[in-house]
């Protein structure tokens, strides 16, 4: 039971004040101060507000609250490429549409798809597929692949402020789920090992499947049919279905975060829902309602009616993702790079 | 850490032998060496067997498997009672079928809706509830009804040794879900208090849920339309859904459950599904392949082939549920009473 001294000490002494500081990459200021209120408020057994530990259910969208969603999220980046892939495989592919427009990286007809439009093509193109066998193809890709402006891979645009959130409630017994319109099996190619958010934590838009067994063989086979858009009211119903649980905390950056938020704040007790607002165009892209993919509007405009705290990036944020250049893309731009880049012998 | 010493230990030392056994409602033989050698490999550090703790999933269907399902499941009984309850509030419904059916006790005809069938009534009469309004409900009846013959309540009527097997496993690291038919509200209303399972590791037969806001109340409202029907190739859907692992062990008791046991089989690894079959007609129901509403033929004909341990509850259970007198009642009479008898003030 001694206490080592070493050299090593006085070196770590020299930053303790600022290493000590929990959530390090967040400004002090009052979305902030919410966080560490509320997390000591559930936490303080005895307390009126002491939320027992197994109730402590915190959910966050992932695109645009957990990594970049500029200017594409990044499942639709995969899917860009995924096309192309497909594409060479089957030429007669290139004239159908919506596949030529993934191919010529047309913006304005991919955007025409909307939200759900986009995502159901970039899950029915995998339609066929063991769900092994497509979460083998995404880890492939997120390994190589890099964002067209930020020059880094995309498991790199995460935001340190939110890996830090994350950890923090963790370390108070918190259980971190992902609810998001993503594809369920895609995040969870990445989501344990970025998030440390472990696969029945993530939550997500699904495609039917099919049990088939093949000789001695069995797989679960992605079909193309979609089971749940995870966007809007289906983010609430999605989990209760796989939670069973009212959440205490929720956190969304766009209005089809709102009903999460709401549900999430309409329970008794404690409750926490943040509302991330993309306000700074110096060290990321200032965006809200103009994000025709998913837009924030409505939350935005109610989010003191409803109770949100904002989080501004701009603002509440010490740090984004480091060593991004400055004013990296704007989305006003009309010639944003589609194109991801990618590594060799990743 | 001085030993504490008194007149109470020299008693516990009397029973000690039997005490110190683990599951030890569970009779010596290759159902129960089974389990320990299991268990024993895949968390031995080092081993080629070994697998860590957040694989270690096991699932185990509920009605049949982890408590009785005789005369009919639960949730049956539970239907009963609430068709009954409906009908005083609207005396127009029991000219209706299926639910003469119900009001009737009508065996053969509820029989003749099917398994499917059957629930889909269940689930469809309380359409238009919130999903806690219904958990109250299911809970409130639970506390007060009892089984027709065994005269206890039905959350009395779940098997001692699977309750042993629950904890053992848990206590090995493993969590432990259900995968069964029935309603995935209905067993989240118990399934914590009796097994120790909570809402989130509780995957069953769904509904379509609506999100609904009424001024600053919001409710998820239960709706008439399927969902999910978790039976067969359907349990190994939703278990990847909800889970997106495959386990390592899982434990049915009808065919109903062989799709799942196969699924866990199939991993790489070491792997263990075991089928109870239901052979005791003194201590409990002698049943399988004349059960109609949730038979067990192929899983038994072919459980030598399929690699399945079969347990029997005859050899290979020291007890089922204390203090049930021996042969209470058998599928094989028409006279099967159906209606819970219900206490007052629990």
């Amino acid at each position: 039971m001694s206490v080592v001294t070493s050299g090593a000490t006085s070196q770590t002494a020299a930053f303790a004040p600022a290493r000590a500081r929990v959530l390090p990459s967040w400004n002090h200021g009052p979305a902030r101060s919410a966080i560490l209120d509320f997390v000591a408020a559930v936490t303080a057994e005895g307390s009126d507000d002491f939320v027992p530990p197994a109730e402590r259910i915190a959910v966050f969208d992932n695109d645009g609250t957990l990594w970049c969603e500029q200017p594409l999220q990044v499942q639709v980046q995969f899917t860009l490429d995924r096309a192309a892939t497909l594409a060479r495989a089957d030429p007669g592919l290139a004239e159908r549409q919506p596949f030529k427009a993934f191919l010529d990286h047309d913006l304005e007809a991919i955007r025409a798809l909307g939200k759900k439009g986009i995502f159901e093509f970039a899950f029915a193109i995998h339609a066929g597929m063991s769900v092994e066998g497509f979460q083998a193809i995404v880890r492939h890709w997120l390994a190589r692949a890099v964002h067209p402006v930020l020059k880094r891979r995309y498991t790199d645009i995460v935001y340190d402020p939110q890996l830090e959130l994350l950890a923090y409630l963790r370390a108070h017994d918190f259980r971190t789920y992902i609810v998001s319109g993503g594809g369920i099996d895609f995040m969870r190619a990445f989501a344990e090992s970025v998030y440390g958010i472990p696969p029945e934590q993530v939550i997500g838009s699904s495609v039917r499947t099919r049990f088939e067994i093949v000789g001695e063989r069995n797989q679960l086979t992605k079909l193309a049919d979609l089971d749940s858009f995870d966007d809007r009211g289906a983010k609430v119903e999605n989990i209760w279905l796989h939670i069973g649980r009212r959440p205490i905390l929720a956190f969304g950056n766009s209005d089809g975060d709102e009903a999460m938020m709401r549900y999430t704040l309409a329970g008794t007790g404690r409750r926490l829902a943040l509302l991330l607002h993309h306000d700074d165009g110096e060290r990321e892209t200032a965006y809200d309602r103009d994000f025709r993919l998913s837009p924030l509007n409505d939350a935005l405009d109610h989010a003191g009616d409803l109770g949100f705290q904002v989080v501004s990036v701009r603002n509440d944020w010490a740090r984004v993702f480091p060593g991004v250049p400055a004013d990296t893309f704007s989305l006003s731009s009309a010639r944003i790079p589609l194109s991801s880049a990618h590594v060799q012998g990743a």
